[in-house]
């Protein structure tokens, strides 16, 4: 049946995109998250169009045979991650900018289109494709559509999500689903759309996307601010949300973050006082109004207690001040193996989000430095430890376990951005609750009955 | 059996929520799209709390009678309208605006809620929910869920569906299903919230929704231009657009539009030469930064041949300006009975919507006045016709339809805000094609197998 299966995938497809290699499937068979499970593939196929997509999961669905969609493997989740004797279908090769349409606003494209590809092509036309995973320089559209991927953008404009207005997809039947619109506005039946951006490969395979885009913003305007504690940070960043500033970035690091970026980076944040926090804040409108957003934005952060504060309008030295929050995790790696939650809890409660994972760290005996998206409660604690001490990898597991309790206890979600995959799908459950879950399974039975497409990823059936 | 069901509501939802008065009756049984059928229901039911709403769903689950869920009825669809025998369930009496929490920026609100009310109560606290469908001032927020209501914000801020969190719905086995969220982000499961935002009422009834919300923005400043043709006019929406400018309102009234208005309002708009169109546009950022934008705006407009241009930062001035839009349906309606359609174009193809309308125009021998929300390419083209006269309304409604055809043969949807209902459902089979029906059908026999929830609208089962 399998041996049946690999001669019609290469008589479709062709030899080239059929590998069955071990070595190299193994390099196709997890993404970024280590401590998902992974199966070993029957094979890996890489389709060069939506017609190849769709032998490719006509051949499988007959075959009985799994498919688990990927795209780069930048995910965080496993949920590209294989299971035994799957099909991994690939599908960077459909790497093709459509069109881009400078005065309807709109790109047509691929999913195997890199992210950062898609941003310089549109920035020609003085466009902005906002999503900016940290991956954006080797993750694809398609990764980030079926993920829903976030960024630091999201705080101003918003998840991926908000940027589709249509989809091209291949259903487990064979048959081709276009969903949504060119249109800015629509409401021709259900949003079909946004059920399949964000499903992690569970409901279809994407081989198109139309994309809205927006006006290329200004060069951006940084504001550093430094506080004694985290709370004060906490409070000072509910200040801006109530002042009513949407700043295009709003990043908040720790005291266990900023001992390790100082460490790292060889050099002083000059943040003062121990326990201290750091604020990092951007503004893209530009000029006087740029100016202005960041004078209130630093009034909030004096009035939280703030004890310093610097902004420029240079992005060089914009860049300069921004690269202690884009080395953040990079510091962290250097001091051991990394564990990072993805917890979101309402903006209010960042402080007690960090002094609670402080309580968290001194009880497993292990470094838990807090980095997020301070703008918009999407956290990233990140449980270092030493996976070759004994007893380490299981205390961090507890920590990790840990902070997503501790951000569903505080009116959170258990993923804010990466997902839950092959790794949280109890989590999942926990969050949603059985009805919850039953719908989920209700949706996934009607349009996957054989449950083709990633099967065990995100929930069971 | 009907009789068993009647006992059986008045005693779970006492006597006063259950109507059969026949007159009563009548004022429920349909929305305000006199074109769409409308059926007699068995009763009118009004519970007063999410209880009271599943209690109803029960009870007419068990007895096999279906449930028309509605709120103020100021829908364009019928997506309201009864079916014979149904129980209408209307949830004007959950009207509680349950929490504000400015420092997270979103409301809790039941369904029952007027758009209005929310948007003084949140204005209250220097907050701001954008949708503002035209009846805001008695529509309910469940129904704008309901629908994904649009309005004229959306060139800017977006439809009803972008201010969604999270929902609480009752579905059709009774089961309570809480979708999405309080943060700003969260990618655990399925994007459920939007698959029930605007889906008319045919998956369950919403009885809580969790709305984020803006800052209030500043007073608006308004700018009106005056074009010689319709070309012109569209020419300036692509302008406008690819300059990057992003107004909080943008809206086209075309030659026959502003006749009317200006018969209705007895005065001269001062647009110039015959068969021109006007553009009226806002922006809402305040002082320096909103003279910029409309000064962009302007040179746009002068840029495609715009014959007058006036800009004024006085609010109640602004308001003046804005009267010939707001009236625009009144004084087509003054000129006789109205059918009004709702396609969405990209923007690019505004001046062909407005060209095409008045061909068809001329076809049926009756006025075709073209007035919407040109930011998004949203267009209200109207057929006005004297319904006593033999044959017009039949020609009335091959305009309607030419209309329609019009729109999807320009890349468009056959409705951008109004919905499908009980009287577009040949259209929308026609926009999104078997597929997209057939995974239509999947997901409502998924989550209402029994065919409970508003049968026949926007498709058949």
């Amino acid at each position: 049946m399998s041996n049946a299966l690999l001669d019609r995938l290469r008589a479709e497809l062709g030899g080239e995109a059929v590998v069955t290699d071990s070595d190299v499937m193994a390099t196709y068979s997890r993404d970024q998250m280590p401590l998902a499970p992974a199966g070993t593939p029957l094979a890996v196929v890489s389709p060069e169009d939506a017609e190849g997509v769709r032998a490719a999961v006509r051949a499988c669905a007959e075959a009985g045979v799994p498919v688990v969609p990927r795209g780069a493997g930048s995910g965080l989740s496993g949920a590209a991650n294989a299971v035994d004797g799957c099909v991994v279908l690939v599908t960077t090769k459909l790497d093709r900018i459509v069109e881009i349409d400078p005065d309807n606003r709109l790109a047509v494209v691929q999913p195997g289109v890199v992210n950062q590809a898609l941003r310089d092509a549109v920035a020609k036309h003085g466009l902005f494709y906002p999503p900016d995973p940290s991956s954006y320089e080797w993750c694809t559209v398609g990764g980030n559509l079926a993920t829903n991927a976030g960024g630091l953008c999201c705080v101003k404009y918003g998840v991926t999500a908000d940027f589709v207005l249509g989809l091209e997809v291949v259903l487990a039947d064979g048959s081709v689903l276009r969903t949504g619109r060119r249109t800015v506005k629509g409401v021709a039946g259900y949003d079909l759309t946004r059920l399949f951006v964000g499903s992690e490969g569970t409901l279809g395979v994407i081989t198109e996307a139309t994309l809205s885009l927006r006006p290329l913003p200004q060069a951006p305007a940084t504001l550093v601010a430094a506080f004694p504690s985290a709370s004060a940070a906490g409070a000072a960043v509910s200040r801006i949300v109530r002042e009513g500033v949407v700043p295009s970035l709003l990043e908040i690091m720790d005291a266990a973050t900023i001992d390790a970026v100082q460490t790292y980076l060889r050099t002083d944040l000059g943040t003062g006082s121990q326990g201290g926090a750091l604020l990092l804040c951007q503004s893209d409108t530009g000029g006087a109004q740029a100016a202005a957003e960041l004078a209130a934005v630093e009034s909030s952060c004096r009035d939280a207690g703030a004890e310093m504060t610097y902004h420029t309008t240079d992005p060089g030295e914009g860049d300069l001040l921004m690269r202690a929050r884009r080395v953040a995790l990079t510091a962290l790696e250097s001091m051991g193996s990394c564990m990072t939650d993805d917890v979101c809890v309402p903006r209010t409660r960042i402080a007690e989000l960090v002094t609670g994972c402080e309580r968290i760290a001194d009880d497993v005996g292990l470094t838990v430095a807090v980095v997020g998206h301070a703008g918009d409660g999407n956290m990233h604690p990140t449980v270092v430890y030493d996976p070759t001490a004994e007893g380490e990898f299981d205390r961090a597991k507890r920590a990790f376990d840990a902070i997503l309790d501790l951000g569903l206890s505080l009116g959170g979600t258990v993923t804010g951005e990466h997902g839950v995959g092959r790794f949280k799908q109890e989590w999942l459950a926990r969050e949603i609750g059985a009805v919850g879950l039953d719908v989920h399974r209700r949706i996934k039975r009607a349009l996957d009955p054989g449950n083709l497409f990633n099967p065990g990823s995100m929930f069971s059936l």
